[in-house]
């Protein structure tokens, strides 16, 4: 499948409604519980996911449009949300992703990318250059992973409560 | 997280809105390409969940709870799905999920299952002795793990399309 920028907005305009679906009105006990040590819960991966509306995916589709002479990309935070100081409970964190997922998608429609601005490029401070279709990809399947990662973590909450099921359910080796 | 039938039932209850969410109006290259080979597409996982609503986790659920003697169930066709004539299309097959899960819920929680209904047990076809609890727990984890196996699958379709930020995506590599 080849990036089509339609295609990544019908991906990038839902998630904030699939994670209100999949998590709202949940037991904390499925929310807030990790893969044990410093792995995130489903509560900590929806701040993530805000921060980077926040500092990554539009403000770096901008410097690479820009007329900027560096073009080098601020390195990302990804363990920021873990370091934030008045904690907001997951309903708000929820609506704060949607609201600011929507402003988002809101701006990068507005820039009516073309073919030709797909292949300019930025450089991104560890991975070096990259284009805007790889950037807007990667946005996209950013989503989709932690997605799946929300709810491995959901499931590994019952991984000792399934007996020898353990065997067949790949999800809990993960 | 110890197993508790409100909480699984938490879980159950959502997955259909979950899927609809995920999967509606979707561009068929997201819905209907898989992770290559054997491999199945989010409509396959589709058609496998409504085949175990049909035949496994109530069925199973009513047999241990019965007064059957011999309680082994009957195995499970894990690809039923994949030989099926005529293929319904997914927003059918979204539906047809929803409306059965919502007669299985119905029906599991008029079963109005005690702690020691819990522990009762089954006899499964090749992994033996079984309790209520852990099969209500597979049903569970069932679904989380194959909404992460949707999401995954998804995610891959751009996997070519990322560039050098393959190494940091570890969804594309699972």
């Amino acid at each position: 499948m080849l990036f089509e920028l339609q295609k990544s907005i019908e991906i990038l305009e839902r998630t904030p409604a699939v994670l209100k679906t999949l998590l709202s009105n949940l037991s904390p006990d499925w929310t807030h519980n990790n893969e044990g040590g410093e792995t995130w819960s489903p509560y900590a991966v929806v701040g993530h996911l805000i921060h980077g509306e926040k500092t990554d995916w539009i403000v770096r589709t901008q410097l690479i449009l820009s007329q900027e002479e560096d073009k080098t990309f601020q390195p990302f935070d990804r363990f920021a949300q873990l370091n934030e100081g008045a904690k907001k409970n997951l309903p708000e964190l929820l609506d704060e992703f949607q609201a600011l997922r929507e402003i988002n998608l809101t701006a990068l429609k507005a820039m009516n990318i073309s073919a030709a601005n797909l292949e300019a490029t930025g450089i991104h401070p560890a991975l070096g250059k990259v284009t805007l279709a790889q950037l807007l990809s990667c946005w996209t399947v950013h989503d989709l992973g932690h997605i799946a990662q929300i709810t491995r973590v959901m499931a590994k909450q019952y991984k000792d409560e399934v007996g020898p099921w353990i065997e067949y359910l790949s999800v809990l080796h993960k």
